[in-house]
């Protein structure tokens, strides 16, 4: 018996090759019982997915994916992007966090080395040159989202439009009246981060309105650093009415500190938010915020690199996906 | 040169050995400068952490965690425990997520075959009985968290006291003075749902409110399911006071749905979640809801399984890890 193919399954199953790969990847816009019907021929017939090619001497199914911290609804929007395109490909997925650790991050790079994994994309954290040089030996493609630095431009990189979004981030508290805007970042080093607070510096240049650098913060992404870094801008002489936070995380810091200061949102201070992480609408008050295409970051990063790991050419190394400012009820006129 | 043992390093740096254990194991209550010291140490001495066991026939580094949804913080959750003790043994783990679909699950479990996976942790998802038995005649060992249907009593499993949860929650609005006490709970077939449930019927029995089985709902953990629930519910004759969701997340659905109705929570309705998500604290109101220990779940069921790898016998194949009621204002006196 051949292999079947799944315009064989689909001529059998009488519909379309459409449906038959609809069923495969688990899209929901097909009746039950013709769902039925195909995977039933599709297991009767043995159909197999053709599989990324493998370079020579790599026999694994797996592909690397590394982030640096897993603990965050963000992490986790890339995960599943990566996740659904690998799981298509038949491949498997291993998963990795750093924690910022070098150790870790070394610790990692040997297994990754070891396993012969297909490639890896690398979430938010680094390599060194001496283990993109190893890499490159091994033929072994690697894909960067969100990455430390500003890669070389022979590495392929996802990230999002971040300069853009910390410009309609600040142009919109601008336009409802507010000048003492202040904005924490992620990590300073971080490019995101760098992106955003240009971002932000350009829209008040814009405006005309003079940069303060006292209004300009830094720490890590999590609800502690909004929270520290919102508490020390409420404490300046001359504290901000808005204040645009490096993730949706760090903004429920800030309501943290705006309320234990006894003020409220919108009434005493503005907020915005970045990620447009799906908890976001649910805050106290809903959180205006700049959303960030993660999980399509995620896909992205996973088709790039089975392109890579099937030697084909990247008519770009940068692929920069549109950030989209979302307004809910955490801002307001001065 | 010999292997340096743990012991050997704590020597030469002058420290305690677990203070050279914390410095593998990530902690940061040590000082910068030992650590530096430790790491040093670590990396001329050329340690290496144990590994675990390996059965013979098996080479891989690998531990397969398979998970019903990827796309939620519940499962992030789990994730990050089970991969905190898997790095910690020097192994790698490798993620896929099955969406509910029969054919996602066989193309995991022959793809766990074919990689010659140390062992397997199963996340709200469920094998076949010849799926089990083809394990057990591989000598793979697997790890049930919260799993489908409750498992035979070889089959190692984790979970948390949901009876105990749900019997809480319950107690907690009866003792507001509810009477009319909805519950929704997640898939009915659930393990852990039927238990909540339980516990919510127990609650009611001990108080001696009639159970109204027109309040007992069952739908998917997210969002939309609970707002599906609640707009149904609110919609009977006589709806109730007080709804007990199945997660955090359909509790938001809850609040949409309230919302909708042009009512006010706690004022016209109260809401008990369940999970105790980080984003359940900003809610608005913040959401009282019954936590469950998700990541020590995870650290308890990847235990479990490198015991299992290493040819442990285990004292109990069933461990339930406490839930812990945490009010918060979504509830109020009737």
């Amino acid at each position: 018996m051949t292999k079947p193919t799944l315009t064989a399954i689909a001529r059998e199953a009488n519909v379309a090759v459409s449906t038959v790969s609809k069923v495969l990847n688990g899209h929901t816009d097909v009746s039950a019982a013709t769902r039925r019907t195909i995977e039933q021929l599709l297991a009767e017939r043995g159909y197999q997915r053709p599989r990324a090619a493998r370079p020579a001497g790599r026999r694994t199914d797996l592909v690397d994916l590394v982030i640096n911290e897993l603990d965050s609804v963000w992490g986790l929007s890339i995960l599943t992007g990566v996740e659904e395109v690998v799981e298509e490909a038949g491949l498997s997925l291993v998963v990795s966090s750093v924690h910022n650790r070098q150790s870790a991050t070394r610790r990692w790079f040997e297994s990754l080395l070891a396993r012969g994994s297909l490639g890896a994309i690398l979430v938010l954290s680094e390599l060194t040159e001496r283990q993109r040089d190893d890499l490159a030996r091994r033929r072994m493609p690697f894909v960067v989202v969100d990455g430390v630095s500003q890669p070389p431009p022979e590495v392929p990189s996802i990230g999002a439009t971040n300069f853009a979004g910390g410009y309609a981030a600040t142009e919109h508290l601008l336009a409802l009246g507010h000048r003492r805007i202040a904005a924490i970042g992620g990590p300073e080093q971080l490019q995101c981060t760098r992106a955003r607070i240009a971002g932000y510096r350009a829209a008040l240049e814009t405006a005309g309105v003079p940069a303060d650098r006292q209004l300009v913060r830094f720490g890590p992404f999590q609800h502690e650093g909004g929270l520290a870094a919102a508490q020390s801008l409420l404490a300046l002489p001359s504290p901000p009415t808005a204040i645009f936070a490096g993730s949706d995380q760090q903004a429920t810091g800030v309501y943290e500190a705006v309320r234990r200061a006894g003020m409220t949102i919108p009434g005493n201070i503005s907020v915005v938010g970045f990620d447009g992480l799906p908890f976001a609408e649910w805050t106290a008050p809903p959180l205006t915020t700049v959303r960030q295409p993660l999980h399509e970051m995620g896909v992205a990063a996973a088709r790039t690199l089975l392109r890579l790991v099937n030697g084909e050419r990247l008519e770009s190394t940068r692929i920069e996906l549109a950030t989209a400012l979302v307004v809910r009820e955490s801002t307001a006129a001065l």
